[in-house]
């Protein structure tokens, strides 16, 4: 039997936390004016899901056939820029939506990547780029070395969340549950690299 | 009676305009060798169009699949490396230029998406999508944060150009006519925008 | 009768060299962990032939359906990994692997679009995004003008690769030979350019 396709829900979710953590970077980093705010949130959030779609050849992406994915998006931005102004500090809140989002895009998209097809080694992998593509597009937009490359475990646990997802649908137990035991997962490391500092190995020398 | 196609003039236009204005702009700011300056012309001329067509499935993109756009693009980038060094200052030509193939790539693009059966929203969307994609690129590419996200006033012509035209279209009277007025409404903004200084609004704080 | 298709070792080999030299450039100018190197190697790898998928239509891309390019990409930022501790000075292997990943993708790019079916013009064109795609993106994500903007002969070398290979397949040629004729003038006039600082001309002001 195979593996109820991911809850929309959660993916509505991610795509919520994901345009919150862009909005807020646009005006924490780059105090841009509300269009900039609500792009760069729309793009953070859609641009992961429509990576994914591309590389599964799923044309038009999933974000641009339904448009709950568009006004959700663009919903989170314009919250962000109305909270914006009564949030003391932004680096924590930024944080924790990315992390959230993270978690979510890592079980929705390897979910979508098994539904169209993917094995298990592309739908692990296309889960994890669901999860860092619109984190990355946002930094590159900002001009920052993106967090996929440079930070404490961000590949690391949408591997891991997405690998849940995967392997449970593989097995025949695929489904909501093991969806959010995945994203839990991805959080908890996610939020664990973060508090702690922690990094994969370095090398040693230049 | 679904609209006429945007005219191809109107398109290849857009094309030279940006051809132009990436061009100038890799002389500018970044001081590259010929291939560099039509490089950066080309990608910001062709860059919206690709956009827009892969999130619309439209796949090969028109600017491949009809020689046209290429040599239009490859074009526009030569005669911007000529002229550049007649030119005393450059800071005109590009800002009049970009403002061009934003007008002209915001009417085709939403127009296109019409043609391939978008929705209201989503063919405005695309339009505007069309219009800002390939100074995107052409921004990151040199290294600044792109005008979309911290310009006076980019996006929101590029909207409202775009609006127009679907709009028209909508109510059964499209044409090359309401293309030029939404094109003429996206310059006359952004001309505007850039004259005055003029930003949406901020957030007070941060 | 049609040319071959590119051996596939040529390929693979390409995206081995483009995986060592992206994980090397993660190492020397970002000091990034493991995590963030083998996925600088692997976009590095695998982004040209993504790429020139989308271009073409052809989705998923190669890389994608294909498990070895992943493999091959993956090993590549690993080994990389490993031996950078060992390099007392990376800039000449990452030169090196850069022109040898250049020169293969830009005839195994020309010779996947003619199999395709794109004409001479888009094949030359094709063969050449292929063969600067990857180093673009990791220049972007690193946060430098991309090597194909400002660096001694990089698209020239690679548009003449890919045009030996179109040109033989066009008059009735083509194999694996004229590919490595490519590949072999495109890499001598790469480190031609790199060895004694050429460029193509500039213009005289600004």
């Amino acid at each position: 039997m195979p593996p109820a396709p991911p809850p929309l829900v959660l993916d509505l979710a991610g795509t919520f936390a994901f345009a919150l953590n862009g909005a807020l970077t646009a005006v924490r980093s780059a105090r841009l004016d509300i269009v900039g705010v609500v792009t760069l949130g729309m793009i953070t959030a859609l641009g992961g899901g429509i990576l994914r779609d591309v590389l599964l050849g799923a044309l038009p992406p999933a974000t641009f056939s339904d448009w709950r994915y568009l006004v959700v998006a663009a919903v989170g931005g314009l919250v962000a820029f109305v909270l914006s102004g009564r949030l003391d500090r932004l680096a924590t809140p930024i944080a924790v939506f990315d992390a959230l989002g993270l978690s979510l895009f890592a079980v929705t998209g390897a979910g979508r990547a098994i539904e169209l097809g993917a094995g298990v080694g592309q739908a692990i992998l296309l889960g994890a780029i669901t999860a860092v593509g619109g984190g990355t597009l946002r930094d590159v937009l900002v001009r920052r070395v993106p967090s996929v490359l440079s930070s404490e475990l961000y590949a690391v646990p949408a591997l891991v969340g997405a690998a849940v997802v995967v392997l449970s649908a593989r097995f025949g137990v695929g489904g909501t549950v093991w969806a959010l035991v995945g994203a839990g997962a991805c959080l908890a490391i996610r939020l664990l690299g973060i508090g702690f500092r922690l990094n994969a190995p370095r090398t040693g020398g230049h």
